[in-house]
């Protein structure tokens, strides 16, 4: 096998057998494929498409490059669960929680990755305390214990992924279908969980633009779950708008308080976590149907339950929730600035893109894996779409980190137009688009 | 200017600007760009294919990134040929004397290259004491003195090209239409002659595998020769089968002087050459038309003076043609072998590219660069399609080297499948297809 005549094969249309793909995805993973040779491959997946069964193939090999994990030992039913990534997604936090509560396993090994915020580790790092570094044995313990826990990556999980997706980052190839399914499937795979509920995010500030897209991705994903031995469903979720108020590390736990409060203003937030943890309950089949799930998960949240969980999940990772400061207005290391309304009328549209872009530059997020993460940066966006908005008033409160106050002038002039306001009420919006079970 | 951004807009069909090819070109050649993401664009050229201007853009690039030759102080009319390779392809052999004859110069910088056989510079050199590695000063004395002069390439031409034509390579990136007319333009361009001519060759031993594909890239090569300020014209010649009789170095050599004494059962490759020249006269402005220059020529042929010009130019560069062995009866180093015809009828089709490849298997080619040459090895085909052939007779004589002995078997019975005889008279080809002037 060789491969020029792989790639010469798939540019006339061909698709890779099965054998061809696990050489594909070994060699390249051993070093033995220049790069400029799988990139002009991954150039070529990208115009010709990844078949279904090439899918699977290459989510397999994927799994095959490194160490998979078990929770075999674990009494509860495992479940998993992954976002495809948004502004102000705090759903893994809550839960997490909410589900170990319900009385689901739920081990989530999670990167610190790049975004407009950091990732769960570090919104859970921003809780004074919190470690991740957890080794497999404590890690094991917590979990058994509380019912979830949370570290950053450390097992050698898919490094074929992080191959091909470094190239296809390098190379504007990251948007083929099949690819990302592979990357996102097969890294779920080898984390173990017999359960996975994607939360596929549609809109301005997702990877996938429309809930078309979105939908073909769930699809996909699911139907790769199926011979790879896993029970997967999807949560279609808008990203037309941040999810929640918050975005940034600290006030995104904050918010997260909130909602394991059983908060009323935060119904989008509520109803996305719900969805994803009734479709957890079903397909781990703990609920026959996701009404009577989303019933109890809602009375675990209303009864504290879930809360007291969340308290128990963070004291056990170290963390020390009375040492947070509980409100934004007395964060320190961050200046304080609004974004006041220029005119009355109606929130109509959210350039949710750069909201999440705001964010990252007061200094919520990194755009090189060696940037450090500001805890108390980010906005709080107090207006959702649809909202009656009245000129003079506060729309999104800023903290931008010390090192990044001279860039103040531009986020807030970012900021001020992302939200349009429109003369004519405009309809709310749901949160959750779609629900789709295996 | 990025490349990922350059790639992604070319991914969305949107064509690069000159200024943009510029940036490319430059940016890779200086080393700046790295060769996975160099690769993904060439494979998204092919794909997206490149646009006339963009052609433009990149044969003028190309042309920039190295050295470029001027012929000013030369007398004559300087003009240059190129050929698209082809199988028993000697023309340049014949055509720099001929030319030469007619008072052209023709200063020809050539590689050793892979191919079936070796290139124009190996093929002189198996012509005992011949000199291909000249320096500048005795390149233009010969040429000023003869009308002729061939030189291994030492001057840094067209650097990038061969950056590109490497990942290309690699990568099964060498068929856009116009990443091969960029590649071969830019190296003519830089060689520095006024007029141009291309023997484009067509059929199952060529580039092009129709007289269609190897017209448009006729028709583009022209289009791009214009506005660079070059007279460009093109023979599409026929390459169904090898190309006069001989395929390999010093049978090659030995027919180019069979030729230049004005035999007559080398009908095809005197056709071709003629035509070659003609054109070469016309663009050159010595001759008003092809008819004309074409009697010039074979006047030139059947008198003798071209074989005197080909005398003259080998001595010149230290060829001492009383040493060749004339009859291959006598060739050392090598084993002689005949593939028979096993029944009567009519050649009807010859497997072009598996004589090309059995001659190389002989030891008349390279497969890598470091691969040594037999100079006596290679082929003489007996019969051209529309011969009648009896069962019985010879159909090749092949001469395999020493070192090749081990592969005779393979190669007699590659040979012995690649002429088809069929039981009814098949039409003779023309071996010159069509002739294109600006």
């Amino acid at each position: 096998m060789h491969i020029i005549s792989l790639i010469q094969q798939r540019k006339q249309g061909q698709p890779l057998s099965t054998e061809q793909m696990d050489w594909l995805v070994r060699e390249a993973t051993a070093g033995n494929i220049p790069d400029y040779q799988l990139a002009t491959m991954l150039t070529v997946f990208c115009y010709e498409k990844l078949s279904a069964a090439e899918t699977i193939a290459m989510t397999r090999a994927f799994v095959a490059s490194g160490d998979t994990l078990s929770w075999d030992d674990v009494e509860q039913p495992v479940v998993d669960k992954h976002s495809t990534g948004g502004v102000g997604d705090k759903v893994t936090l809550a839960l997490a929680p909410l589900l170990a509560a319900a009385g689901l396993a739920m081990p989530k090994m999670s990167g610190r990755g790049l975004g407009h915020t950091g990732g769960t580790v570090d919104k859970l790092e921003s809780i004074p305390g919190f470690r991740t570094d957890l080794d497999s044995t404590e890690f094991r313990r917590i979990l058994a214990g509380v019912g979830c826990a949370v570290a950053g990556q450390t097992a050698r999980l898919v490094p074929a992924d992080k191959l091909f997706y470094h190239l296809r980052d390098a190379t504007d190839n990251v948007r083929e279908l099949g690819l990302v399914t592979a990357s996102v499937m097969s890294k779920k795979i080898a984390a173990g969980a017999p359960v996975i509920v994607l939360d596929v995010k549609s809109g301005s500030g997702a990877f996938f633009a429309d809930q078309e897209e979105a939908a073909g991705f769930a699809r996909m994903a699911m139907d790769i779950g199926e011979p790879l031995g896993r029970r997967v469903g999807c949560v279609i979720t808008d990203m037309d708008q941040p999810l929640g108020h918050a975005v940034g590390n600290r006030l995104e736990v904050l918010e997260v308080l909130q909602l394991l409060s059983g908060s009323d203003g935060l119904r989008d937030l509520r109803d996305v976590l719900v969805a994803i943890g009734s479709l957890e309950l079903v397909l781990a089949g703990s609920y026959p149907d996701i009404e009577i799930a989303g019933e109890h998960l809602n009375w675990l949240l209303d009864s504290g339950q879930a809360l007291a969980k969340f308290d128990e999940w963070v004291k056990a990772q170290g963390g020390e929730l009375e040492q947070l400061e509980f409100s934004p207005a007395e964060f320190s290391g961050v200046a304080r600035h609004s974004v006041i309304a220029a005119d009355s009328g109606w929130l109509e549209a959210v350039d949710c893109l750069a909201v999440g872009n705001a964010a990252r530059s007061c200094g919520a997020g990194r755009l090189s894996q060696e940037d450090e993460i500001v805890p108390n940066a980010g906005l709080l966006c107090h207006a959702k779409i649809g909202d009656q908005i009245e000129a003079g008033q506060e729309l999104v409160s800023v903290f931008i980190g010390e090192r990044q106050a001279a860039d103040t002038g531009e986020i807030l002039q970012q900021l001020s137009t992302a939200f349009r306001i429109g003369k004519s009420p405009v309809t709310r919006r749901d949160s959750v688009l779609e629900m789709l079970q295996p």
